[in-house]
């Protein structure tokens, strides 16, 4: 099974692809969308869902996970960052993926078994998971991997 | 100038098309596009995309006008009805449509001159300016209605 992981922003979209190979988890794709600071926001929404649109494509996954997003304190941040994430589930929906949702204390405890990991315990697990040599960067990129292999964990062993 | 003006909502989308004929404004289309509360967010908001793509494509609009937000307290509502938003933004995107956003604040003033207007006299401003016999309904339709009025005028005297 493939997973893609998106961390959702407006400047910055984190994704990362993983897969199930023999009993290990593989990172196949991971990297992030950026979107000028200085344009509307209906450009930078339709740059998100070209890139999204493409990198679905190139790597054919059976299922979409997402972050969820909590906030309580900054609502035009989360405004911003939930108009992306609109834009990242139609990907989903019109590609037939299966879209699941992971809030952060849900993507700490399936990775690191603790729900109030700290952000580098978490970071540093996503490293070991996958055997690479160096933290994935920058931190999206990390976040979205992180989610990829929380959902591919939480089925592996449901 | 034909303007299509949407109230962006997670349950209930309201649309409205006016177009300037002969110094009058004129209605064309109106109505909403609701998504069942019993689905995921993904398939809602592949529905909104199809309907407001659908509609784009039957009205040929020359802009898009669009409700702005301005939450405070409820961000779990905020963020829902931010997704939807995303999506229609990116409506307009992709059918290369400017597209213009407007608060409360800027529709009220722009149609009754007042920005503490009540909601009633600006539904009852849309039925005048458009020549109606009655208000349209829901409310979701005559906000639609509104903003795409709004847009009219703010640039008819601009």
């Amino acid at each position: 099974m493939k997973v893609l992981g998106i961390d959702p922003g407006t400047g910055i979209v984190g994704f990362g692809v993983v897969e199930l190979v023999s009993g290990k988890l593989k990172m196949l794709d991971a990297g992030v969308i950026r979107t000028p600071v200085k344009e509307v926001d209906s450009v930078r929404l339709k740059t998100i869902y070209d890139e999204i649109m493409s990198i679905i494509k190139q790597n054919n996954p059976d299922v979409l996970a997402v972050e969820k997003l909590f906030f309580s304190k900054n609502v035009t941040t989360a405004m911003s960052v939930s108009q992306a994430r609109g834009v990242i589930l139609l990907c989903g929906e019109q590609n037939k993926l299966p879209v699941f949702e992971y809030t952060p204390l849900q993507i700490k405890q399936g990775i690191t078994g603790y729900g109030k990991a700290e952000k580098s315990q978490v970071q540093e697990m996503v490293r070991i998971i996958l055997n690479l040599k160096e933290v994935p960067r920058p931190d999206d990129c990390a976040d979205a991997l992180a989610v990829a292999i929380c959902h591919s964990m939480t089925q592996r062993f449901a």
